[in-house]
């Protein structure tokens, strides 16, 4: 990215963010139509009950535009466990790296919150291979599997980051 | 069980079946306490929104009291994919096959409602020696795990029933 294109994080969720979550994830073509709201929904939670919807979001801005974000929280039940819900990289802003250092500042804040482990759930299809390997160059292990998750051919991976 | 003890099975949820799911988990002593409101939750949402809530409960009673229970539903974004939520026995009623007669009659009804597959999810802890022996029994298989999940020591295992 060149050196003009700062990228800023923003932990804050405003009402904005239902857009501006709606229009990154719907720009990936990565998603099914139906999981568009529910990306939205964990906004609206997040708004409605602040900490306690127990979402928590990272925004990445560059140059004042928000382009990327990650939403994560703790596991029910567990001590130090988080699920990484949803990273998305708006399309028009990929390929610069941004998801890297995006997830970077997630596990940093991660681990201040005492996680111990995170889960990043995705597909075993092959439209899903930048995905798996975007886990795999941040260090993540896949460690479980479940054939035909989805439906019959589309299975769920657990890649699981350990601190 | 004597053949005068006659087991029925119920899946209409009723009020009162927020004190009975809180009585027979209490009882089992194989639940932590926070996880006990977790349970009566289920039984509220489903009240409170029916079959909309996607929490379905099949309630095995022997004459005419209830003494076990399954909660399960589908899982979002998945065809076919159905998670056990709960099964639990009260104490004064376990060790004479009951478990076994509610799973059967639950696989009926998820098959019915177009299940491909069942997910209970268990932990590694000798404490749930039994409850992953049951699984074992009943034809489920050990199909993923994710060490430490729970807590450093305390995993996590998905047994999955496939049909």
């Amino acid at each position: 990215m060149p050196e003009n294109h700062k990228i800023t994080f923003r932990t804050e969720v405003r009402e904005e963010d239902l857009e501006i979550v709606r229009s990154i994830v719907s720009s990936t073509g990565f998603f099914y139509d139906f999981e568009i709201p529910v990306a939205v929904e964990l906004v609206e939670e997040r708004l409605r009950l602040g900490p306690a919807s127990d979402y928590y979001f990272i925004f990445a801005e560059v140059n004042d535009k928000t382009v990327a974000y990650t939403c994560f929280g703790p596991i029910a039940g567990t001590e130090g466990g988080f699920d990484l819900y949803w990273i998305a990289t708006h399309n028009d802003f990929r390929g610069r790296g941004i998801g890297n250092l995006l997830i970077g500042e997630t596990h940093k804040v991660i681990r201040e919150m005492g996680g111990r482990l995170v889960i990043a759930e995705t597909s075993t299809i092959e439209k899903y291979a930048p995905t798996r390997h975007f886990y795999y160059k941040l260090g993540y292990t896949l460690e479980a599997k479940i054939d035909d998750f989805y439906k019959e051919g589309d299975g769920k991976v657990f890649f699981i980051m350990r601190f």
